[in-house]
């Protein structure tokens, strides 16, 4: 049994709070918030240990896994502490907002040889993965790489102000994606554009939707299209073309259903909802990964290199944006 | 060129004229209808020249192909005299109504060694036939055929009055179509349901939805389902399933969009509406078909001896559902 | 929480002692099996107590729920037992192979007003019943049902011989599932046609193929298919057909990629394997049925009469293809 | 009927040249190519009268139509010498590599009121304009527009010298399409990414893969991405996406069949092979639009200015390009 103390009760931390309860193979031993009332209600209805500060969690020695969902411009700070505690580490997207944070926390825990878990759940997700493993096989050489990502609705404007944007927030899980698929080649190029086409973005200097193009060192073209709103659902795609052929991770519904009347043919249900029920597969898989890297030293799907390298993507995606040029990535 | 008189111009004759027009290797010399009145404006419209009566067109030596799409109760008498006139035949589907007359004509030509194709549209589908063509080799040994088809809107009741009823009149060509993908097989018992929901089919002693199950000499079990009345268009489905796999050929649309709102997702357009739209291409095909009948002396895929055995289906199933018992065949 | 004790350690047992153990409302206090090895296997892999005979589980107040997935002979006396011991009962299909035995324990436990859920999985498939759900808004009158299952490969040839044949041991699930859709109608008619293309079948007096064609009251003609093998997976989907529409409860794929080649385009995974995979969101929901009908006395979707009716049907298809007619049922 | 006089008999002309000859509105008087021997085999397969040389035609009154599917260098001095001769035009695109020689035309024909169409394609694919025609309605205020268009197989390299290169000769189309859902509004940024991942392409200057990314004023963000080599045929998507939802305009195949087996499900045939057989109703009806233009004097969808306008997108995609920044255009 795994030993997990949890940092943070929003909407994403009791998500992974459920996960945790319903795998056998963790134990949910306390959790924390800075919001106390997010927590009281935790522990009355899940019976759940909770801590007044996380000190207690890095000192107890029973405790495996610290399992960061708190807010991003904690998580170099937990990720260091829990490193220095010798704890495993699962931390949620982004790592921080600001690259140099990033690079001075890697060269601090080097020489740790750390266990640490990025959460880009798209990497656990069935369809997504697949085309990972068969791209060899199926498409060969690799030509092109589109994303397609579309929120059904944007968070609110209070989160957005201290997201960090949506190439940071969102685009961010794109980003990594998209390396995931190039293997042992890296993005050089990056054009960035955004736009708002009402006014409640631009009043948090966010984008409703962006757009960013990418080139690979071996020619590889990427395509990444974000949007905040999207009335049909949770718009995941993503189709990779290469030498061989072309494959596609299409999108998922609640079921298989298909209607036929006098005004339309095969016509399919919404689609599911968002990332809690979208990537539930995905999140289910990830604990197991997180698993397999503590119990087993299996090297995790996503690593704290992968976080920095798709902040450095979006970081630089910004960029572009802001000085309307293309931007050379070294 | 081939010299064509083509009976009858009624709708499927007018689709019929047209598609004659339309097509290099023919010249539609006469048109005959007993209806003057669609005769005149046909020709004029089209400047093609109408005969008073059919005799004309047996007794001109030019006339290649005597074209019978004119009522069911003038074929067989049609066929036979053009037969004897040495022409070669195109002739609608049924061949008559009465197997009696069917076999008496059939041993009235039998040492003419005539040129007859039967207007079995289906067998001339780009997707239906790719099923036949691709049957061993896709699925190996065949064990079932599931044909669906629905119209969109049932004929007028005068027309049914004569038609001979769902089965002799439109699940003909589904009981030729799964004999087509028979090959070397035979039915040998039949068993039909039918159901009237309105008075309107009762009143003219027929059904608006009909189903058939036969089973083959080889085991194969065949389902075939007719509607009248189908408010998402005209439904045209074949499912061949066997020892390696299942073949599906699918609806047709006027073209391939999806649309996705808030409502439904990858909705398409509804399906072809009726059967000279759905059927055009074979309708084409059929056509250069028929050239090739009489040009290079090609078996058609439809012959005088399918018309023969699809009625022969028709009229067990119609049996089988009045004596309400499964009805063995020979 | 809920205390169950489990009969039976089977394929499918074991399926369900896994749900029920990853079900917070369930507490797994009891299993039990005739086979002894099986017993202890699972009782040292999962550390639940297993009981020597089941009155033992009989006499414990503390069990609400006798969960029975012995085999098909063990069924009655079991549930009448549980009734006897006032507990409430899950019961895997089918109830037995003899319509008298239903009868009798009915009449023996109809004063009791037991809690009975019956195993038909497929009412509780978010696809299957979502067609349930708007049969009435999306097509109106109900006028076809076809229903198309066929199995991935067929069970060992022991268990064929004692399992009642294909229409009690596989198609009972399609029998009541049409029964699903009729609602407050009846068929009234049935007829039957089964194949086998190799002996290992009829050496066990079964089919490898069985349709069947139904009738009912309101005139709704339902047609089943049944394959005891198939290459591509396991093939689960349901067509209605009404008034103002047509539904497809379509196949389900362990993700939804797809693969675009020089041989062919938009080809998806194989079909999910067979019914512990497919109905796994089924079986998940079937057991907070079962839950609702413990815990609120609410009515579950599968009831001992669906067992009955559809048991019924099945004897019925049987005595038609035997008889070869076309059987009227009461 | 329309008296027409086609310059041009390679590939694109003899094809045009076929949609002439069985359209019952257009009359195909003449032909003319530079290469004799093509002429002659004309003339000869479909005794069409040829001509010497082009003034023939122009000197001609009874000519309505000249038709230029000649070499691209040639469209420009042919069009100024049809309008001078006052007959209507059909041209295929581009209307010339060089926007200079475009715009001084412009200015010398300006006078005249001319009737010219332009040979872009995809403003008469019943797919594509589906999407126009229903963009209000469906999906509302546009946000964005996604184009792939693949080729299966580059044209000879003798071609691509003189082409002027994938943005000018391929994407034209994709610029000209994108421009129809633009409506009221105009791109006015414009970045390019262009790879060869083999150096047939680089030894001509041009690029086997090429993406663009598009801002309009209005902020739609446009990404079009051309491939010159397709394993699975001729891919051909558009998608666009606006505030109530999304439509895409998908990929055509000769027939509608699917294949299952134990490797895959669902699989379709490969796509239909490259412009002739995709665009087959598209041409068709592009020969409608001539004849309504040239009859009932209705603008085309297609304009000489729409084809300036797709060449100044081209022209500043690949000055995008080789300059490695976003060009601001005006």
């Amino acid at each position: 049994m795994i030993n997990v103390a949890l940092f943070g009760l929003g909407r994403i931390g009791q998500m992974h709070a459920l996960n945790i309860l319903s795998n056998k193979n963790f134990n949910l031993k306390y959790v924390y918030d800075v919001n106390s009332q997010l927590v009281k209600n935790f522990e009355k209805k899940y019976k759940i240990k909770s801590i007044k500060n996380e000190k207690i969690a890095f000192d107890d020695k029973s405790i495996d896994v610290i399992f960061i969902a708190s807010s991003t411009s904690t998580h170099i700070e937990l990720i260091t502490k829990s490193v220095l505690a010798k704890k495993a580490v699962f931390c949620e997207k982004p790592l921080d907002l600001n690259l140099e944070k990033v690079i001075k926390c890697r060269k601090q825990i080097s020489k740790f040889n750390a266990k640490i878990q990025l959460g880009f759940n798209r990497r656990y997700d069935p369809g997504h993965y697949a085309l990972k493993e068969k791209l060899k096989a199926k498409i060969g050489k690799l030509k092109k790489i589109i994303i397609t990502s579309r929120d059904p609705s944007p968070p609110p404007i209070s989160y957005m102000k201290t997201s960090g944007g949506i190439f940071k927030d969102m685009m961010i899980h794109d980003f990594d994606l998209a390396r995931l698929y190039l293997d042992n080649d890296k993005f050089e190029e990056v054009t960035a554009f955004g736009t708002n086409f009402k006014n409640s973005y631009s009043s948090v200097n966010d984008y409703e939707i962006a757009a960013v193009m990418m080139k690979s060192k071996k020619g590889v073209i990427c395509y990444i299209n974000n949007s905040r709103e999207c009335t049909y659902g949770y718009d995941q795609r993503v189709e990779i073309f290469g030498e061989k052929g072309m494959m596609i991770s299409n999108n998922e519904r609640k079921n298989s259903i298909e209607i036929n009347n006098s005004s339309f043919t095969s016509s399919k249900e919404p689609l599911k909802n968002f990332f809690i029920d979208r990537y539930k597969d995905a999140y289910a898989l990830q604990l197991n990964g997180l698993k397999d890297m503590v119990i087993k030293g299996k090297k995790p799907r996503a690593t704290f290199d992968d976080g920095q390298q798709a902040l450095y993507l979006a970081i630089n995606a910004y960029k572009s944006l802001k000085l309307k040029k293309t931007i050379k990535i070294s």
